[in-house]
């Protein structure tokens, strides 16, 4: 009632930021794009700044394993980096929309931020399932709008070219067409990965590698793994609550099957 | 049209409250957190003041089965209690929303009375589902965000270490999240059941018994399995009214087999 | 974007009414109410003085199967009789909302147009199905809120008492719910039917018997069974098209089974 | 937040229009109404004008197979044709609304644009699915509402009488009825297909036959099913896509065996 479906609340002040770029990794196949940034700026030592609550996001608050009962919201959370070069903006969150227009409307809100920040540059990350188990090293593939900063990408070693690639679902995709359309160029990066796996350390590091290359920035891989194993704990959680969100989205189509529900 | 989505309608003007305290017991797994406030506010006597409206609930009536064709609107209903140290209101309702964004809405319109009423402190309630049918007495877990709160609780025997518990769905989460935005601290207690039960008396009594602890009230238990027997009856038709309607959403979704339906 | 979710269009210039009276008969079980008031209006040359559209509908126009492809749109509509005693305002419909937010937002329409008419009193119409064809005259149940109008209905036959209903689904319900609390007191009149049926005369003769009883008019039955079987053509075509709209509510969902589909 | 949910952008000036008529040809059964006018747009040579982007439709970007790794939003188009007896307005699409409300939305959103072009008439255009596989030419069944304009397309070879058809969903059928209202006339030819087809070619030139022989121009068809063809390679990604939306339309409903899926 007294508030708008979708919301950002500012946590903290943004200093002015150096020619930012936004790096966003929200959950998608093999948690990919959420594992990239979640290491990233905890390796940056990145500063949260906002968070966006939504009533398009699952109509739940998560219990924090790591702590006893600590409830918290579902929610997207912005962070900043002052870099070298350049400032890094990174958006990392626990879901995205569980209802159609959510999705529009939440990228508006993030677009909103950006412009906001005066961002014109954008890296999305998300995951490729090619349906195979490989013990090659993960290829990110690449998609965008901008043919000079794809080129970029495609010049340290992303794939453009012929991907078989269809669609892009959610806000990664959404991002970069919606964000080019108010002057914010971008690009898409998804790592390869096998889809049969929660998630995809190797593909994450590939991912990684990516972007730390573009920014021209170095990071510490070798707590890539642990960081990964652990996580995977929390994505569990999420992932069955989200299959069981799916089939009856409220209170009422609770299922006696469903032991380790709370309502 | 000329409604609002969601809206409260006071029914009878409150008293002042001294230090309220917002106890919640919606419909939910065991239906023990709206089996504990519908005990708890016919032993206290509690005065009805309001009801919530919302179009994001389930799109019936209902008829209650102890008088002859009365029909009663599908609500969340709030009452007040007078009490020695401290006032309560209490939150009981027939349903939680069945849209996926109605819950945010239908907490936020909560939150709102909460505020107007002088409420910093809350009690939300739900079941937790072990999955194990057992004869010992149901522990009592718990969730918060506020430290001090949950250690009081911790203190008179609720559970808030290695619960194995993920999430919480509905309102009882989202209040406490929501709620601590606003300034109002919460706990959200979950009976201990096994999921396998329409409903459950000796959850709903170690609950209970929580409650009272806390606020250091006595109330006569010896009517509780009686009592919920009786709802009992009124919970098969709300549970079999909701996996009804979860399928198909609309008059059209009707089907022959559905017996007893009526259009 | 120019239009609003639900609105009604006056198409004719409603005289001053007389104790007006409104009968609902929108499509449910065994299309008792929605054929009820069809004949209803027919043997009573009803004038039509409003429609009601809305995006709550389902996204389809019908075709007239008397007329060569000749398009109409989903609508509710108005009609009125000018009586001796009182006047009647009948509310027929192809359809109710396929959305659960919609069908609060229509009757709440519903509900405007009755305000703004005058109407104090309703009659809305449904079925219940027991499940068990018999070769007895179908009862009529009843339900309601005002004791009063409820005992009128009891003494000229309608069963209100130990009837197994447990709720009623749809607009039948909530206009008398939402109705009352708008000052507008209604009994909600249900055939029973064996839920077997895609029509049921008997039932809808049974109800149609309490409806002239009450109002203390006569009509012409002898045509019932003759109409009832002409407009199953349309319920069928209908009833097809619900279960077709209700898995994949786009046309991005049309499957190559669903033969007939027109897109 | 900042966006409306379905909004139209002019991406070009659009000169004064002498008579024009709108052919709609949006997705669905055999894709026939959209390969149609993207064939005639080709042939034409028609101008895009416009673009309606709708928070209702599926949330996902498309990419160019033509092009490696760029990326289209989905979107409506909006084209114009100088034409020698009178003006055309094409609108072409890779998809219609995945909500309910969304359908009634984009179809006022289109409408509002054709009364803002001063345009009177339009023919939409769809499939109609037999369930047979025959070497007959395909017939050409029509809908409309203005008797007049039915005649015309009678005489030049469309099936008015006994088509069993019993609905029209989407938009196709939705802008004759809410256009009709608004004051623009208007006939839905339905290609005759089996329902068997990703695309029918033939059909398809059926249904263009009918529409240059009313306009009184003429196109070459003999590229059509070469188009068609290549055309077909972006429909099986669209259709892929839409079945994957339909289950779980969140980014939490991804599944591990929807390869290929990126997230």
């Amino acid at each position: 009632m007294s508030e708008k479906a979708t919301e950002v609340i500012f946590t903290e002040k943004v200093p002015a930021l150096k020619n930012p770029i936004l790096i966003e990794g929200l959950p998608g196949i093999g948690y990919i794009g959420r594992n990239a940034v979640g290491y990233l700026l905890d390796e940056l030592k990145a500063v949260k700044f906002a968070e966006i609550h939504s009533h398009h996001f699952p109509f739940v608050v998560l219990l924090d394993p790591k702590k006893n009962g600590v409830i918290t919201p579902i929610k997207n959370e912005f962070y900043y980096v002052k870099g070298k070069a350049r400032d890094i903006v990174i958006l990392i969150g626990d879901a995205q929309s569980i209802t159609p227009e959510g999705h529009y409307q939440i990228v508006d809100t993030i677009l909103d931020v950006c412009v906001q920040l005066g961002i014109k540059e954008m890296i999305t990350l998300g995951g490729f399932a090619t349906g195979v188990l490989t013990e090659q090293k993960p290829r990110v593939f690449g998609a965008g709008i901008d043919q000079k900063m794809m080129d970029s990408f495609e010049k340290i070693g992303v794939v453009f070219k012929n991907t078989n690639i269809g669609q892009i679902i959610g806000a990664s995709g959404l991002l970069i067409s919606i964000g080019n359309q108010k002057g914010i160029k971008g690009v898409c990066l998804m790592g390869e990965t096998s889809g049969m796996l929660l998630s995809d350390p190797k593909s994450t590091e590939s991912v990684l590698e990516i972007i730390t290359k573009y920014l021209g920035i170095k990071i510490d891989m070798s707590k890539l793994d642990a960081k990964i194993k652990e996580i995977e704990k929390i994505i569990e959680k999420i992932e069955s609550l989200q299959t069981k969100i799916a089939p009856g989205a409220s209170a009422g189509g609770k299922k006696k099957e469903e032991l380790g529900y709370i309502g």
